[in-house]
Parts: structure tokens; sequence; C-alpha cells
């Protein structure tokens, strides 16, 4: 993993002071580790009952896109609000200052679908949370998450427990 | 292209009263029918120099990302303001009513890299030129922009004439 971590940039005090920012630009530009941290991301749901990819907005088009592609499965995205054309189911959900929801539009998933959810990033496990239950309002079912970050130290996976979580890098 | 056809939605009124948005999520739903989009994307370009595929948020980062993946070359995303960490070069452009901003690394491009610039949809042609301006800010040079749909009243083909310009579905 010491490949895709030196494709990963740290950017100090971003989006505020304090934070340290994971940059996966670096890691999309260059084709062989991108192809590595898809492989390595669907690679322990090979051979499983996995009939959707759901990614989130808008990093997690890039990583989930590649994932379905590489199942040959469908690829749902989950977007901000306002961006979907069609009806919507939707689920709001806390962060540190306010409020942010989640869309995807009612016939996204079938009802039978077995879901793997790709994000860039697990942080707290807000958005990725909010994922689920919104996958789980449209009738499908959420078989694990997968994220090429995680930020061991906030905690996001305990907001998971509910389901499977796997990620690449630890930080 | 009748197959792709079927898998484009029309949604009336969207995003306002007499706007027909053509809707792209079921042709992400189905893997053969995106493999054949990919495919016919990126297919008047094998062989010629691309060096680097762009896609514009956020739909942009579904189809722009597959044909990186599938051409083996860098991917990289152009964003909305403020969501790139590390230092931008931007480019505002005007819209019907106000007016937006791209953005991208300063070292998202190589000097020398031949870009195809990847959209799902050509409207008006705003953003795609905005687009080719910004990959051109950054000492790269835009070789073709290709777009699942192209409206072809709205006439974007007009604001890209320095370029060449690959559709596959045309409204």
């Amino acid at each position: 993993m010491e490949r895709l971590k030196n494709k990963i940039r740290d950017i100090p005090d971003f989006p505020k002071p304090g934070i340290i920012f994971k940059d996966i630009t670096p890691l999309v530009r260059d084709p062989a580790a991108l192809r590595l941290a898809v492989h390595q991301l669907l690679s322990p749901f090979l051979g499983r009952d996995i009939t959707a990819v759901a990614g989130m907005e808008a990093r997690g088009f890039i990583f989930g896109s590649l994932v379905a592609w590489e199942l040959g499965i469908p690829f749902v995205p989950l977007r901000k609000p306002g961006k979907l054309p069609y009806d919507v189911q939707s689920v709001s959900y806390d962060l540190e200052y306010g409020s942010a929801t989640l869309e995807a539009h009612i016939d996204a998933f079938d009802c039978n679908d077995k879901v793997l959810l790709i994000d860039d990033l697990l942080a707290t496990g807000g958005t990725a949370k909010a994922s689920c239950e919104l996958v789980e309002k449209l009738g499908a079912q959420v078989v694990a998450c997968a994220f090429v970050v995680e930020l061991d130290f906030l905690d996001g996976r305990k907001a998971l427990d509910n389901y499977q979580v796997h990620s690449l890098l630890h930080y």
C-alpha cells in the first residue's frame, strides 16, 4: 500500500485550519496506481453477490464508476440536493456545523439490489451512514462500504457498525 | 445509437419550466450500454496522441474517468470553486443568469499534455469552452471535446470552433 500512499497528497489547513486534507488527485492522475486502488477496493467482493455500486458526489463518482465498470454492474450516483432531475428519495444528516442532504432517484435501485457503497474517504462516517440509509429507504440492501482512505482517529467505522467496511489506506 | 438513446430519459421542466433535461442515470445503470457509450466516446481518438483526459464536475467525472481508464492515461477533474485543496488555476464564465467558475490544480497537467475533454452534455458550450481555456492556461493542449449528448439547437459547437467536437447523441 506504500505505492498508493505516495499518491495521496497531504494539504495542511484545508478546508480549514488544523485539518490535513487527503488529496486524491495525484492518484487519479496515475493510471497504474489508480488501477491498483480500484482493484484493491473491489477485491474483497469478487464472487460475492453484489448487484450495484453506489458512489457519493463528487469524488465517489470517480472511484464508484470504475469499481462498477470492473465488476460489470450498474453504477448509481448519490447526489447533492437539486441535481437529480427525476423524482428523488433523500436523507439529511448532521455535519459539524449545519446539515447536508443526499438524494437518489426513486428508481435508482431494484428492490433486490445488493449494493457496494464507494467513496474516496471515510472521516466521521456521516455521509457514508446517510448513504446507507438512502439505499435502504429505496428498498435495496447495503452489502459493504469501501473507501480509498480512512481517517482512523475520527472513528467513522463506528457509525457504520452494521456494515462491512473496507479501506485501503489508514491514517 | 438507438440503443443509447433508449437509455437517456427526458425529464420535462427540469431544472426550470420549458427545459427538457436529458437524464443519463439510466445509461450509467446499464453496464452494456455504458460500455458502448464509453467506447464510442473514445473510438475517434484511438491511436491519436492523447496523454490525459479531463472531466467536468460532476457527471463528467463518471464518463471522463471511464474514458481515461480505458485509454490507460491520467484523469484530471475540473472542479467547482473551493473543492480542490491545492493551489488552483481558475476560469470564470457567464451563464444565462450570473456566472460560474471552474478550477484545476496548478500541477494538474504536464506542459506537453494533449488533453481530451469529456462531459455528458454539450448545451450552449459555456462550460466546455471555459474548460478548454482552463486546460490551456495550465500549459496543456486541448485535442478534442467529446460528449454523450449534444443539444444541436443550442449551437454549443460554435463556442468550440477551435476544437474537434465529437458527440454520440444529437437532439
